[in-house]
């Protein structure tokens, strides 16, 4: 039997505390606010899912023997629990509203020691998940990589929404190229799957385009534009 | 029956050959080099799938009686057949190596006239597609929606698999949440499901974000971090 605790109330925490709720055999799992761990009991996992900045304060108040934070951009050693440490942070984007499926949900883990790796790699497998053995250096850079991923690509969805919009053109038209896109990098290099006319240096189509976009659309396409071009030089 | 020739032997005529092929009853389909016309004979469909910038000189040169292009860019009045005219523009991304499900190819048909959209209508139902009726202009901003939708999207799946190969982080710990970013969309308006250091105007997290990116991933980190938080000012 594992028992966990999870430290926090936001998407993350809810979603674990949640998926780890289904695990129904050889686990148990209890959340708690962090303004109010005066219940907090001994656990074998102690997970904090706080944000970046309170991790220091949070983990400081703990006495539980394995602490582990759930940041991607927060070095371990800013755990400062005085009992062995841990991370268990998951490349995904988390928004309550929305369910998860954890097995598509990869986890970094990293420790102090090789039980406690174990340990983790064991909680990981009972959510279904994928795991991955990551460093503090190297999970900083997940992170980044992610922010390109998840929340520019979005962005850029919105950018494509919103130009949609202006036309009465309904944006589920486009449904297909996005899922397409996402998928085609899991069997080629993104670099072979580069179309459109900044590749191809169609200079005509780009002065169209930027003749039809908004001045913070144009910025943007002209800065993709570019980088796309050099990019191309590159390999 | 229906008789449709393809000119054109890229990307897309490749793909969309192959499909017609495949179309068992009722359809007769056969594929023409651009440079080399003089065997087409006449067939109730002639489907352009040239260059935008050699429609109009090859679209000259056709005789058949409707003729029709597959250019997201380009207006319908560039077809210089003398004959009827139409579009059939399919917003996806295709590459030869990659295989493609039409059923996940949806058209965007324009004509002259309302028998010939039935007839458009009609092949793009045999292919298993989606179609709906747009108009020039509706086209081309669909077009630039899809460049940013998908190649600037993938261009910052390169940066992102950037990052990670200078750490020697696989590269597919990222494929679920390329996966859920894309997923998302279809139930949540992208602008609810913005997360990220962006979006939550977390400086601390940007800047060492900033500290860790070469001048150009650099660049566009801070281009998208702005765009986003003006964006979400505005709403």
């Amino acid at each position: 039997m594992i028992s966990v605790a999870i430290i926090g109330t936001g998407n993350l925490g809810f979603h674990l505390y949640n998926a780890f709720s289904k695990v129904k055999s050889n686990l148990t799992v209890t959340q708690y606010n962090s303004r109010d761990l005066k219940d907090l009991s001994e656990t074998d996992v102690t997970i904090i899912a706080v944000s970046d900045d309170a991790i220091p304060e949070v983990s400081s108040k703990i006495q539980n023997s394995f602490v582990v934070h759930t940041s991607g951009n927060t070095e371990m050693n800013q755990l400062k629990n005085s009992t062995r440490k841990g991370v268990f942070y998951p490349p995904q984007s988390f928004t309550k509203e929305k369910q998860i499926d954890f097995s598509q949900v990869p986890f970094c883990l990293e420790t102090e020691n090789e039980e406690d790796y174990q340990l983790l790699c064991h909680l990981a497998n009972m959510l279904g998940s994928q795991f991955y053995k990551i460093d503090s250096q190297q999970r900083k850079y997940i992170h980044i990589a992610a922010v390109f991923a998840n929340n520019f690509t979005n962005h850029l969805f919105q950018i494509a929404k919103d130009i949609c919009d202006t036309q009465q053109i309904p944006f589920h038209i486009l449904y297909p190229i996005i899922e397409e896109t996402s998928k085609k990098i899991k069997s080629m290099d993104p670099k072979n799957a580069q179309t459109g006319p900044a590749i191809r240096n169609d200079q005509k189509t780009i002065k169209n385009h930027l003749n039809l976009l908004n001045s913070s659309q144009k910025d943007i396409y002209q800065k993709l534009t570019n980088s796309i071009q050099e990019h191309g030089k590159k390999l």
